[in-house]
C-alpha cells in the first residue's frame, strides 16, 4: 500500500451552511489531492437521529445536541493517529440512520459539515480550515436546485423551512465562521447579479492562521487572468488579504491559470483529473473556473500544510 | 452520576461454542455486579456482514475476517480508557447490520461472544477471562432449543448447519480455551445423564492465572451443600484446581450458600435480584442452582480483581 498508516494524515475541514457549496468543494479538492490519497467524511453522518425522530423530538440536525459531536470528536482523532474508523451512516434519502462504514485513514482527511468546528477538541484538530459562504443570493439559488431535484421536495416545502433553517444558522453555524482559516464566498459578478453557476467569481478571505505560502509567483502568473490580491476588512473588522478570482476570464487564460496552479500541487496526479465541476439540478455538470481556481488554491496550501506538518 | 468514567472500568471476558450458555451467564454476572454498573457487550456485533452477504461471500460468522476484531479491539481499548463507543449492532432476527448505538463505559465491562480471545491485543484487554465449556450432549440440547424456539430454524436446518459448525469452532472457537483464567463446565449428573437444565452440576476448572481469591471460606461454607475443590488434571495435562459444585442439593441448603456467596460480593444490589435464571424454550424462566453460584463466584472474582485494579 502506497498510503502509509503511519505518517499523520493532514485534516481539512470545510463548514458552512446547507448548500453552502460544500460538498460541492470537497469532492474536487480531493481530485486537485488525489481521490485514492483522500478520505472525504460528510459531518451529517453523525447524525444522533433520523428525520422522523428529529421530528418528533423536535430537534434540529444543526443543534450538536442532535450529533454524536464526542464521537466525532474521537473518530477525528483516531484517523489522525492512522488508526481505522467504524463511521456511522446517516442516509439522506429517507433521512434514517445506517449500519456503519469500515474507514481507513488516508494522507488527506475532508470533513465536511455543519458543526465541524463546534467544540474545542474539533478546532484543534484541522490542518486547514475552511468556511464556505456564498454571497445570500447564490445559496438561495443553490438551495432550491438542490432541495427541489430528483428524489427531493416539493418548492412550497423548502420555502416553509428557510425560517427555521436562518434561525437554526443564526445560532449553530455562523458562529463558527471567526474559527476558519479562510472563508471562500462564490458570488455574482455586478454586470451579472442573476449568475449562479459558472461565471460566478470567488473571494478567499486569507487569515494569518492560514499555512504560510508565498502567493507572488500565483499573482504574476495570474496578473492578466482576472486574479488580484487585496488588502480589506474583514466583516469583523479584522484586517485579512483578499484574494479575488474573476469567474468571466476567457477560456484560455482560465486554462492557462488552472495549468499553472496544477503545477503547484506537487505529487498531483498524472492524469489531471476534470475539477471545477458542479450540478445545477438535472442537468450534466458545467465547470466553473472560480471554483476550480478555489479546489487547486485548496490543494496548494493543503500539500504546504502537510509539509510543515512532516517536516516539524 | 455514582458510576465516575475517571476510574479504569474492569473487563470480563466470556468466550465459548455457539449455545455454550455465555449470554445466560453474563445475564446472571450482571445482575450480581448490578445492572447499573456493568455493561454487556455482544461480540457477535461486530460481524462485517449481513447473514445474506456471508451466504454469497461463504464465510463463516466464526471466521475472524468476518468480524470488525480491529474495531473492536479498538472499542475495548476506549471503554477502558473511559470513552463512550459507537457499537455496531447486529440484529440475530433478520441476520442485518444496523445503525449503531451509543455506550458508555461502566465500572464493569462483560464483553461475550465467538472471539473474545482471538487476537493478542485482545487478550490483554481482560482483567477477568472465562470460557464456557458445557457438556457436549447439553450443549448439543441447548442448541436446540434456542435455534428451533420462537423465531428460531427449522429442526433439519439447524441438524444441517451442525458439521460446518463444528469444523468452525475446531478452527477459530476451541483455540481460544488456553487462553483462559477459568473454564465452566456445566455437566449433567452421573444419575440423570438426560439432565440438561435446574439439576446440572457444574465445574469450574481455575487457572493460575485468575486473580487470587482465598477459597477456604467458601469451601468451609459449603461443605456439606455440595461444594468440593479438587486437585486435577486439566485436558491439556496442565494441573488446575476444579472447584465442583453439585446442581442436587436441596432448596434449603442451596439458598444457604447463595446467600453466604452473596454476602462475599462487595458492594452488591440492596435488593438482591433473581439469578441463576435460564430459559429453555417457550416456558417461564427456570432457575439452576449451579448457575446461581457460577455466577456468584465470577463476581466474587470480578471484584476481588477490580479491588487490586484499583489498589496498583
Amino acid at each position: 500500500m502506497a498510503t502509509s498508516t503511519h505518517e499523520t494524515p493532514v485534516i481539512i475541514g470545510i463548514v458552512g451552511n446547507s448548500a453552502a457549496g460544500k460538498t460541492t468543494l470537497a469532492a474536487g479538492l480531493a481530485k486537485a489531492l488525489g481521490t485514492d490519497r483522500t478520505v472525504n467524511i460528510c459531518i451529517d453522518d453523525y447524525h444522533r437521529y433520523s428525520r422522523a425522530d428529529r421530528a418528533r423530538i423536535g430537534i434540529s440536525p444543526h443543534n450538536p445536541d442532535g450529533n454524536y459531536m464526542d464521537i466525532l470528536e474521537q473518530h477525528v482523532a483516531l484517523l489522525r493517529d492512522g488508526q481505522p474508523i467504524l463511521k456511522p451512516i446517516y442516509n439522506h434519502n429517507g433521512g434514517v440512520l445506517e449500519a456503519p462504514e469500515y474507514v481507513e485513514p488516508k494522507p488527506y482527511i475532508i470533513l465536511e459539515g455543519l458543526l465541524g468546528y463546534a467544540t474545542p477538541r474539533l478546532r484543534e484538530a484541522y490542518d486547514v480550515k475552511l468556511y464556505m459562504e456564498p454571497q445570500e443570493e447564490v445559496q438561495l439559488k443553490w438551495k432550491f436546485q438542490r432541495d427541489t431535484g430528483p428524489g427531493g421536495y416539493p418548492v412550497d416545502q423548502v420555502m416553509a423551512s428557510l425560517e427555521r433553517l436562518k434561525r437554526d444558522s443564526a445560532q449553530f453555524v455562523i458562529p463558527q465562521r471567526t474559527s476558519a482559516d479562510m472563508v471562500v464566498r462564490f458570488y455574482a459578478p455586478d454586470e451579472r447579479p442573476e449568475e449562479s453557476g459558472v461565471h460566478l467569481n470567488v473571494a478567499h478571505i486569507l487569515r494569518p492562521t492560514l499555512p504560510y505560502l508565498d502567493l507572488a509567483p500565483v499573482l504574476e502568473a495570474g496578473a492578466d487572468k482576472g486574479v488580484v490580491l487585496e488588502l480589506a476588512r474583514d466583516v469583523d473588522g479584522r484586517p485579512v488579504d483578499v484574494f479575488d478570482v474573476s469567474g468571466g476570464v476567457d477560456a484560455d487564460k482560465a486554462a492557462s491559470l488552472e495549468d499553472y496552479l496544477w503545477g503547484l500541487v506537487p505529487d498531483s496526479p498524472a492524469d489531471r483529473p476534470a475539477i471545477g465541476r458542479f450540478r445545477d439540478g438535472k442537468d450534466e455538470p458545467h465547470v466553473g473556473h472560480a471554483l476550480a481556481v478555489t479546489q487547486l488554491m485548496i490543494a496548494h496550501y493543503v500539500v504546504n500544510a502537510a509539509v510543515g506538518h512532516h517536516v516539524s
